[in-house]
């Protein structure tokens, strides 16, 4: 098992913390925004005497909600195509586990979620990769790279929309190819979806499931990310294809139940949040522009204008990223601060792509988001002497 | 992926529920006692506003405190030894990829905890059984058949200890013998020891931690059972071993955290509950006595005293339980109400075991036990006709 990039560095901030070093974190997709109150609300008016298992799928009162949130984006679904999952995490190694057998390959866009290269270790699973370009701001590669790493041991195309960790996101026209790909080869999709509210291009959303490709989509999504609800652990996985349904809910049931305090949570949090989902909205892509620019305006550092989800993978004047973010931790500070990136090379599959590149998460509040950025610039002026 | 025999059946009790059907569920270790207050109202009380990932190890908070409840039953451990996990099932499941490889073989006394299998399968270990007899009260099996058991590729012992599904507890003797066999293959020990607590037959219990081999240890536990807490998904895995403790934390950071809120109650249930758990204890064992009694007295019907968890196995005078406990959901009806058993042949590796034999959990109140006990009795003079 390779460490988590996001987490591997967690015991140096630990150490600095203890000394009495104020870290900005930059590398966890944790938003600091609030949850809904109407989520918060609903725990304390829980009025259940025993904290009893839930179905192994999942409330129906959960997955029949979430039907009309789907339906709004033009996604039609009934409760019996969802299965609640502990995060999307646990929908993404079941996925792999119910569609793809040890040695079995799948495509993946690299730089991609680090933890999806852990799950795929996991389940024996070989991960393909076809590489986006920081200078072509991360856009999804020709079809032909996807032609080439695709083996007759190709399973399935893992596609994160918008993008963890560039932020970007797919066109229309690129999802189109990736459909072509799927049923020219008959592979699955496993379409990781949890960032859909955050798209900042202003153009409507396209999800894999309106693709018009039940039997090969395999969506992956949660409620971690919309509603700043990380912790309950509630993700879902969604599909239209009932042999994979069948199957995974087979796992679900050896794992028991989903979490029962966080469908309480999540199911509170899904109606008549719109002026919450509204505000976080604006607050990110704030965020997002002040941070970027500012980024791009220290010497040496480039980040693409990332159109989704709240992360860039940036580029800096350093040989060795990891090294500097190592360094960042336990010796830089700046009146007692420092700033913890994730390394980026951890994103990549492909050895020695990405040592120079960062993934950031703009999840904390702007005066604390410049802070961070005059930490990196003064740190990179003293590392690079 | 086998289907869960506690589970599998439920379809049909939906259906036979959808009909107005009132169903006794004897088939599944679902408490009905209330949780603790202390752990409700933790609920009430949660200030923070941001319901954020916990660290990929659980709350510090949370194992600080579990290394004071472990100290009383004489178990030494600091907070680094302890990771909490999703629920007992993922520690078993995180185990089983932390310490076999796939083609590894791991040695179980049947019948087991069908999950068991279903995480072996997953991890793609391989399950050789010994056979604990119901004749001899399910008592561990003759040390010669755990050697014929073992193959250059055994990697490890698993014990449930009081053990599910036949709620037998290992007497310090035979816990001895496991661990000579443990030392002189050098194997892990899983011990799943969460039903610690319900033991009714007086003598002081041996934890798998107190045997003096802990390198090999690796204890698999759970709040689940022991304060009527399943849902919150709260388990551990505790074990001396350092490399065996920083490759499952590997696996846990890539599922980001175990549940926030399931670690908020299960921190506060955990000191000051002594009059609950004894309560609890005594509820246990006076439904125990009552059950297992009104079982013995139908024709036909064998259960030996369990001395520990909630369940046990007993045989029928039927050919084919399963077929029984399918008939009793779709067929059978005693004014209006019928009964759910779990076919204990899923509970065993070898076919054809246990054919005749259900495992039942006796977790309803007295009168709804007596109810079961009179369907039962009704149903088998019918089916048996």
């Amino acid at each position: 098992m390779p460490s988590s990039p996001i987490r591997k560095l967690a015991p140096l901030a630990a150490q600095a913390k203890k000394e009495g070093v104020k870290v900005y974190h930059l590398n966890i997709g944790q938003p600091d925004l609030p949850s809904p109150q109407k989520g918060l609300n609903a725990l304390k008016s829980i009025s259940r005497t025993t904290l009893e298992y839930s179905p192994s799928e999942g409330y129906a009162f959960l997955r029949e909600r979430l039907c009309g949130y789907y339906a709004k984006f033009g996604i039609s679904l009934t409760p019996e195509e969802i299965i609640i999952t502990t995060g999307g995490s646990e929908a993404i190694l079941l996925g792999f586990f119910t569609c793809l057998n040890p040695g079995d390959e799948i495509v993946m866009v690299e730089p991609c979620y680090a933890n999806y290269i852990s799950f795929a270790k996991t389940a024996g699973v070989v991960v393909k990769t076809v590489t986006a370009r920081i200078e072509d701001g991360f856009r999804l590669p020709p079809v032909e790279e996807f032609e080439k790493a695709i083996t007759p041991r190709t399973k399935a195309i893992l596609l994160c929309n918008p993008a963890n960790p560039t932020g970007y996101v797919y066109t229309p026209e690129e999802l189109q190819q990736i459909k072509e790909i799927v049923v020219s080869h008959d592979l699955f999709l496993f379409a990781d979806e949890v960032y859909r509210e955050f798209v900042y291009n202003g153009k409507p959303y396209t999800s894999a499931l309106t693709l018009d490709i039940p039997e090969n989509v395999v969506l992956i999504d949660s409620v971690s990310k919309r509603y700043s609800e990380c912790g309950i652990r509630v993700g879902m996985l969604i599909t239209h294809n009932k042999q994979v349904h069948d199957t995974v809910l087979k796992y679900c049931q050896a794992r028991l139940s989903p979490p029962l305090l966080g469908q309480i949570v999540a199911d509170a949090s899904i109606d008549g949040v719109e002026a919450y989902a509204r505000s976080c909205f604006e607050e990110y892509k704030e965020r997002r522009d002040f941070f970027i620019k500012g980024l791009n305006e220290i010497p040496g550092v480039y980040s693409p204008m990332p159109e989704g989800a709240f992360y860039t993978v940036a580029s800096l004047p350093v040989e060795d990223a990891e090294d500097f973010c190592r360094w960042l931790l336990t010796d830089f500070r700046l009146n007692g601060e420092t700033v913890m990136m994730a390394p980026a090379a951890g994103f990549y599959c492909t050895p020695g792509l990405g040592k120079n590149q960062v993934r950031m998460a703009y999840v904390l509040k702007r005066e604390d988001l410049a802070q961070a950025l005059t930490i990196l610039r003064k740190a990179l002026e003293t590392y690079c002497k």
